[in-house]
């Protein structure tokens, strides 16, 4: 028999409930949001491994504890994450915390529902229309479809299986079995998901042919061509180009313009991996730098990175207008897409994907623009990209610091030259060397806390530091900082 | 030239930064969380989509919004929203609002990081694993991995990619074609992502095996014998067995224990589909329902449903110890993934999954674990169930009510039959007369913003309500307002 009254925990007791959070606020507006977001302040705190275990005594009990154990829990949490919105945070595609974002995030949360119908989440459905239909108007597109993913891998993941499936509708039901061999294809500098997607999606990884990229990282369109030609005489059927709009190391601008004249003759589905450089849309100034995008045939677009969003807020944009998402994707599950409501059932868009619950990913961005405008956007990508220069330019003035090439966008990629290893690039080991010292100071960075930028070998380069200059609350003097803290730390190299 | 200041925004100012967060808490407070789980206000408020577009005036326009606007929006977007953790909502497989676990989700958005490294996040690396283990541990396994995946399509999708990939490694590189034709196995009563997955994976939806249930709903393993043996007639390869330990509709468990048989006589993959009834694992009283579970290969498992975590939290757990995850789908980024690090790099989980950034999934599940131990869950659960069998035991005492069948976990699907129907079994027109009963008064509880209960046909029964009894917070009394409130809004049908 059930009780007649609630359960005794918190849910019962709206005091307690609201005493819980406003607490738990607290915690977060000091630790994570001041603290977290002052300069004076350490960006991490390392801690080994096991040391970490011990501090957080994760382990889950039988018990339950106090308030006040859960509030010093929460303090720990905070104290010993990492804190990307920390002006010395250098070291992901994302960096920042937009204070309107994380309003609309935290809204998101409290509300706890799911984006699949009209019915449970009328709101947000509308504003993921409007929110994509902006999106795409950027692009270049008056009409067409769209979707939040869980991230641009899966965003890129539904471009390929949107193109297969327009070309060979029959897949959805007899899988590829029945189809020729597939053919889609992208630079050597692409993302990484290009591939994982090609294996989840049942192509084989051997179904991605790699085009050659120029010196500066962009996808060399002769040798597209070529590669069609080669996979075509093998007896494969090309059917998608990825061109990439923004590479995670170099941050290159593939030439889309030309790519899509490839595409055009052959045929091919062109879809723009824009997940990092998207937002450059938003800039009247270096918008260029995707001219051609208007001729994708899907684009995929993370304002989670440049725009500082927040994790995830990934939208897959296309061209389509006869409701190929739904019809790829789409079981028509007769629990939940109801076909005798009393609304409109097209506003049901649960259907467009291969999840079944759909985390809410669009107030986030929708408020924040609302707070900052086509202008206040424009100004931040702007301001990136200025900063990004003025780092380019100080990093030429210093001894012991090599460019690895003029960037074209945010990403600025450099050797630090210790001491020891200046003038002596003609010796042996000296890339063995260099390409130590990337590591070693990453280590002594963090262990100091002080701040945190990623490295990485490329091709046939040795270890470099990758600086992502994309944190809105950023200056010249953070730049300048960072650039005195690498000097500081390898002086003894 | 960049600016010496920063950008004119609230990123550079933490007074306006707190200050705004402040007054946006304070609307999450009042509006989202105490009136939004107040039964004596509405749990939703019913807009046509057109009056709704205006109301919310969506556009993104160039000029950014004062503070006060933007509060005003904020306010806006929780009215019209749904509020699921009403005691009155009973639309879905999620419901309720947990108070730590919501503050878990709060620090995490304010931390805004991702899963991938122990770098960027070392608190939810170990975390993650620490959830996992205890998760397992209640699975019946002391080894094994996992990972949070984004819903619980994807963790299914992920069980049929580890399967095929554990029988036929080179599938990752040469893709299915070069693979006989597979089969999966599932009932009738399966999740419908069961499909979607085997579409989007490129087995296409005829590789999935349709097995019977019998009249509750579960999996007749006797069917499942005679599918297999079906498929290889026909030669296709049996590799895997998706059961269901809580089916969306029904509720219904499949027989774990006399399928584990088949698929060990048979040598296949069992992955059990624990999405919804994964939890009932925390009660002694009701754990029986998943006897064998131990024996599967791979469990879906979302806390997010039962025990009220919040979208999205879903695990997929594997029995598996050799690394299969990071096999099947990892790709050695060398920009992340790093193995030149000063850490264990077998920290960096974020190349086991098909995604590249992830939310984090874990502190949300932690923190409440922590608050309320086992015992508070498992208590939870215990009063779900009792509570569903309080509701059952009413609907048997009512006229008009008609149970579908009687529940084994906390689906109650039964038929309100009109006081113009009762008695009129026997007339032609009865089946579907009754099938428009529910569509009807669904949309009077939603306009009038009472309730929210589903509705569904299944098989050949027309349309009858199941009603989820998941919110912890749910006593007797609503209960009781739910069928009184039913006989409100039919008693002139």
């Amino acid at each position: 028999m059930a009780d007649s009254e609630a359960l005794p925990s918190l849910a019962g007791d709206p005091v307690a409930v609201e005493a819980l959070l406003r607490a738990v606020f607290g915690v977060v507006v000091d630790e994570a949001i001041q603290k977290g977001t002052n300069a004076s302040q350490k960006v991490c705190e390392w801690k080994e491994p096991e040391e970490l275990k011990q501090l957080l005594d994760l382990e889950l009990r039988s018990q339950g504890e106090s308030q006040e154990q859960i509030l010093e829990r929460c303090r720990a949490v905070i104290r010993y994450s990492v804190k990307t919105g920390h002006p010395r945070f250098f070291n992901q595609l994302f960096s920042g915390l937009d204070p309107h974002a994380l309003a609309g995030r935290i809204i998101t949360e409290s509300l706890n529902t799911s984006q699949y119908t009209y019915e449970i989440a009328p709101v947000f459905v509308l504003m993921e229309e409007e929110v994509l239909r902006k999106l795409r108007a950027l692009v270049g597109w008056s009409s067409g479809d769209g979707i939040f993913c869980p991230g641009g891998s899966i965003s890129n993941m539904y471009a390929v299986n949107l193109a297969r499936y327009q070309r060979y509708p029959d897949c959805k039901q007899r899988g590829l079995r029945t189809l020729p061999p597939l053919a889609l294809f992208t630079s050597k500098e692409c993302h990484y998901s290009i591939q994982k997607g090609a294996a989840f999606l049942g192509l084989g990884t051997d179904s991605v042919r790699v085009v050659k990229a120029d010196e500066r990282g962009k996808m060399v369109p002769e040798d597209l061509e070529r590669q069609i030609g080669m996979a075509e005489a093998e007896g494969a059927v090309p059917f998608l180009v990825s061109a990439t709009s923004g590479t995670t190391v170099l941050g290159a601008f593939d030439p889309l313009e030309a790519i899509a004249d490839v595409c055009q003759r052959h045929g091919l589905w062109l879809h723009v991996d824009a997940a990092w450089g998207g937002s450059v849309l938003l800039s009247q100034t270096h918008r260029h730098l995707l001219d051609g995008i208007q001729r994708a045939d899907s684009v995929a677009w993370n304002p989670h990175k440049l725009l500082a969003a927040g994790l995830q807020c990934s939208a897959l944009l296309l061209q389509d207008t006869s409701n190929l998402l739904k019809r790829c994707h789409g079981s028509q599950a007769s629990y939940l897409f109801q076909q005798d409501k009393f609304y409109d059932v097209a506003l049901d868009t649960g259907d467009k994907v291969v999840q079944c619950g759909r985390r809410v990913d669009c107030l986030k961005l929708w408020l924040m623009w609302k707070a900052q405008g086509d202008q206040g956007l424009e100004r931040r990508i702007d301001q990136a990209f200025a900063l990004a220069r003025y780092l380019v330019e100080e990093i030429k003035k210093r001894e012991g610091l090599e460019l690895v090439m003029e960037p074209e966008f945010v990403n600025v990629c450099f050797w630090f030259v210790p001491p020891s290893l200046r003038g002596k690039q003609d010796s042996p080991d000296y890339h063995e060397r260099l390409s130590k010292v990337a590591p070693m100071l990453k280590e002594r960075m963090v262990k100091e806390g002080s701040m945190m930028i990623g490295y990485q070998p490329h091709g046939t380069r040795g270890n470099f530091f990758r600086v992502v200059v994309a944190n809105p609350a950023l200056t010249c003097a953070d730049m300048d900082f960072l650039l005195n803290e690498l000097e500081r730390l390898g002086q003894d190299l």
